[in-house]
Parts: structure tokens; C-alpha cells; sequence
């Protein structure tokens, strides 16, 4: 009888203690490469398959992590390390150029269990800037390190630095080339010339949930624009009592809106769910001013939202329970 | 009859229209020199008017934009542009030394009305950043611009470039070289390091409400790093439908609690009052983490919360109603 007690004890302490109330062993990451609208005549099938064979190996990444029973954070950092490496996307590897022809590169990551957040804008010459955001958050005492002084954090940190060339991109080049042909005479931009920024959110089996983001930003950018991606509260948020949020869009609406914040703070004052919290802000307030974009997010209980306002997100996911999503259209 | 109707229309127009449902030409103006422990029986009388001399004339330029109907936009960057200026605060002239010796300045503004922002981080010669701050508001499609960028769009701007030698003060300069006395191996600092932020919220004749806030940051800090000023959401935020904030404090906490638009969602998703949102987060998250700060906010009727969790912030606020208010201890 006593021991039988003292095995309940153990089994509640398991559940209640580091593994979080909700949390009975199961996972699940989200992962985004941008939101945009694109057509879909446009992408030939061979096009379409690699796009789908990165995210799968992004997802595989992470899910190799959280199955293992590793933490969100390692799982989010993971996916995302991948989608920078791949030219495809508007991160790391590819990332789109900026206005003197340069990269300039912004990330930022959130652990939700200990609402711990690191970040980088404007570097030009780390590999994987996600690594670095993580690094600020866990080896300073700051959450966002900017330009030259987050390049000199990383190199101390020993991080892979590159040559600024490593980030180059023959067809995002070009892009830059007909985005200053067709911009106007002030030099500015089209808000969808930034489509591809990455992300990722994860529950891991503990109940932790974590968030990543990491951007090139927007073609043509000048006068070191700094948007969403690396401002906690705009394109990354993680918060254990709500949800985990990654965004992609236009960026200066992300930051006038909090968006990642916002879905937190509708979950927590209103008592709304996920899909209804992520759905109200990308196709209510964003929707209606004509702003264009679309995030990922994941409820402590493993729900997931993948709400855009556009024609196509690069968004999949995968679950413990062997589910496996990816796509690129609204089917 | 038919005469008396219409004007009943004409003056529901009038307060239904360009004026807000809750504005009667009455307006407030609120503004704060930074939050911190000090220790009353270490400022000297004379020290101590200095700082109301300097608060007053914040509140008077404010004060007389509101008073002719001009609008709170141009009143909170009056009020700050006098607290940049003065060497008193950490702001502008008389901004925290950097590790390495120099000031980098960050500002941001938000209009409540239009729901636009417009902010600089690490810059280090521009006589005014809150003013730079609205222009990238107002003349770039942009929220954040940073560092050398941020410094070429605001001499395109035409605003009055400084020598770095301009914001040099002597006191800041010994602060910082105690501080590297005392520094840890780490080469890290006290979070109270930067104590001195400025700011200023507003509502206009007009009911809208507006936020600003500049600062140099912290003392010794490194690594281009960026705290909450110049961080839409964080430092600042501004919302005709709840509030206008602007915070001081140990930024890196005011990022990841996204505190000054915390408020505003506590405002409209719970249906808080700006008494009790502002104080649940300076003296309830922030407290019980040990985070010191304040913040002044003002909302759509014209009331006032001036929360901070520290034995002292330099505030005060003007009213429409002839009260004035300077403080600068709990008392």
C-alpha cells in the first residue's frame, strides 16, 4: 500500500515537475520558409520538389531532437540552422541583398519555459545567425546585439564566421537588379520583396515551447532596416502558458502590431484559442490594412496554427503521433 | 426646429469626428527622466532643482503645443527634444558612456491615431534622435533604422548632425570608469547602469494619444547592444482605442515582457484600466523577477499611471485643467 503510494507520487511529481501539466510525452514543430504571393503556374514541379525536400529535412532536424526527448530550443534552432543553409530561402545562404548589394542578416530566438530571448540584426558575416541569437541569449546578459558589435559577440563566441560572399545568390541578385530598375524615384521597396524569411515553433515532451525566426529582410533595404524577425514580440515570441509564435510578412506592420505578442496576449487575457488568436490578427487587423503575411504557432497542448493572408506559405509540420504536413498552396 | 437639428448634428460631428468619441478639448501630458534607487540624502538640494527646473520645462514646451490644439505627436517630441538636451538625463547630451567610450543613442515615437511608429538604435551623432525617429516615421516606409544607416537617413533628412564630442559629460564619463572599475571579468554591468532614460506620453484636444522615448542605454555596454527604447511594444507604444506608454527600466526584461504593449493588451482584451494594467506589470512580473523599472502612460480619458518598482523616477505631468505635478521620490 505505501509503495503504491509512493508510486503515485512519483508519477504525479513526473508529470507536474519538469515535464509541465499538459505535457504527456508527445511533440510537435511547425516550420515556415515566408509567405507570398505567388502564382502557382509559376513554379515549375522540379522547383516545387526541392522547396519540399528542404522543408522535410528541416522538420526531420527538429523531430530527430524532440523524439529523442531533446528540448524545443535545440529542435527550433535545428530546423531553422537548415533553412539558412539552403539558398531557397531568404536566410542565411540566399538571403535577399541589400540596396549597396550586400546581406545583411536578422534572427532571434525564445525559449518560453524560462521567457529567455537572444537576437541579432544586421550582421553580414556569420553563417548561421540563429546560433548567435541563441548564444546572446545564453552567454550575455542582452537580448539584442546589433551590426558590428553582434559580428565581433559571435566571433568571440566562436561561431562559424564567412566571408560576406558565402551568402551570395545568383537569382536573388538578379532580383535586387530588377527590384532597383522598377523602384521609384525615393528608392524604396515593394513590401513582397522580402518573401522568404524563416522559422520554426516546437513543443517538446516536457512541455517547453520555443521559437526562431531568421531573415535576410527586404530586397533592397537601405539605411540598416531592421524589421520584424529579430524584435521579440514582433516575429518571434515563446511564452510556456500561452503559445510559440514565428512570423513572416511585412515586417514594419509586425513590429506596429506586436504580433507574436499579440497571439500570447489574446490567449492569456481573452481566454482565445490558438487558431482563433493567430486567425484574428493575419485575417482581421492585417487582412484589413491590405498587409501581407502569415506565421506559425503552437499551443502548449500541441495545437497548431499556420494562419496567411497570401496565396502560398512554404509551412509544414510533424507530430508524435507520426502526422507529417508540408505545402506550399492553400490546399 | 430644422435649425436646432442640425445643430445637434453639427456638434455630434464635432465630438464623434476629428475629435474622439472621449475628447472635450481637455489633454494631458506625461513625462518621465528615468527610474532608479537612489538614495534621497545623496542629492543635494541644489541638484535636486536642477532636475524640476528641467521637468518643468519639458512639461511647458509639451504643455504649450497641447494648450494652442496642437497635436500630442508634437508635443511628446517637444518635451523630450528639452530632456535630450539637457545633460542632466541619459538621453542626448549627457547619455552613458559605451565599454568603449562613445554614446549610442536610440529613440522611438508612435502616433496612436495611425498606428505608426518610427525608431533609431545606436546612433552616435545625431543632436536629436527622437526627432530622426519621427522622420523615419514620416518619411521612410520603414519602423527601425540603425547605426551608420540610421545616421546617413537622418543627414539626408537635413536634422542637425553633432561631433560625438557634443554629448560628452563629465559625470557620465567618471560613471563609466567606476564601472569598468567594478566590472566583473565578464566585462558586464549593472542593470541600474543606465538609469536616466527619457520619455513622454500625450493626449490632445483632438484625443490622440502619442509616446516617445530616447535614451543612451546602459553604461559600458557592448556589442551594439539595443535595449527597449527604441523597441515598438517594448519601450514605447501608442494606441488611440487604449493608451500611450513610454518605459525606463532594465531593458532586456521590458523586451521579452513586451511591457508597454502588454498594457495596452491588458486594456483592451481583459478590460483593465490603466491603473491596474501598468501596475500588474511594473509591481507585479517585474517585481517578483527583481526587474527595476517604471513607466508613464496615459489613455484615451485623460488618466494618468506613473507605476515604478524603484525608490525613485524622475515624472510629471501637465493637465488641461491647470494641475502640474513634479516628483521625483514615492512620496
Amino acid at each position: 500500500m505505501k509503495s503504491g503510494i509512493f508510486c503515485v507520487f512519483l508519477l504525479v511529481s513526473f508529470f507536474l515537475g519538469d515535464h509541465g501539466l499538459f505535457a504527456q510525452g508527445h511533440y510537435t514543430i511547425v516550420i515556415h520558409g515566408g509567405a507570398g504571393n505567388v502564382d502557382r503556374e509559376r513554379v515549375p514541379a522540379d522547383r516545387e520538389a526541392e522547396f519540399f525536400a528542404r522543408l522535410n529535412e528541416a522538420l526531420d532536424a527538429g523531430e530527430a531532437i524532440l523524439k529523442a526527448g531533446g528540448s524545443s530550443l535545440d529542435a527550433v534552432e535545428a530546423a531553422v540552422r537548415i533553412l539558412e543553409d539552403s539558398p531557397k530561402f531568404n536566410a542565411g545562404r540566399g538571403a535577399v541583398f541589400t540596396y549597396g548589394g550586400g546581406n545583411e542578416l536578422d534572427a532571434s530566438i525564445m525559449c518560453g519555459r524560462e521567457i529567455a530571448a537572444g537576437a541579432v540584426a544586421g550582421v553580414t558575416n556569420v553563417r548561421n545567425p540563429i546560433s548567435t541569437a541563441r548564444l546572446v541569449m545564453e552567454n550575455s546578459p542582452h537580448v539584442l546585439l546589433t551590426g558590428r558589435g553582434a559580428e565581433q559577440f559571435a566571433a568571440e563566441q566562436g561561431v562559424e564566421i564567412v566571408d560576406p560572399s558565402y551568402f551570395f545568390d545568383q537569382y536573388r541578385f538578379d532580383q535586387l537588379q530588377e527590384t532597383l530598375r522598377r523602384r521609384q524615384e525615393s528608392g524604396y521597396l515593394h513590401p513582397d520583396a522580402g518573401m522568404g524569411t524563416v522559422g520554426a515553433v516546437a513543443l517538446d515532451m516536457h512541455g517547453n515551447l520555443a521559437a526562431a525566426t531568421s531573415t535576410g529582410g527586404m530586397t533592397a533595404k537601405r539605411y540598416n532596416r531592421v524589421g520584424d524577425s529579430p524584435i521579440i514580440g514582433a516575429g518571434t515570441y515563446a511564452n510556456n502558458a500561452s503559445c510559440a509564435v514565428s512570423a513572416t510578412g511585412h515586417g514594419e506592420y509586425f513590429i506596429k502590431y506586436a504580433v507574436a505578442y499579440d497571439i500570447s496576449a489574446r490567449m492569456l487575457y481573452k481566454g482565445a484559442g490558438l487558431e482563433e488568436a493567430a486567425g484574428s490578427i493575419i485575417h482581421g487587423t492585417l487582412k484589413d490594412l491590405n498587409v501581407s503575411g502569415g506565421l506559425v504557432a503552437v499551443d502548449r497542448d500541441g495545437n497548431v496554427a499556420m494562419p496567411f493572408n497570401t496565396t502560398g506559405m512554404f509551412r509544414g509540420y510533424a507530430r508524435s503521433d507520426g502526422e507529417r504536413f508540408v505545402r506550399i498552396f492553400a490546399d
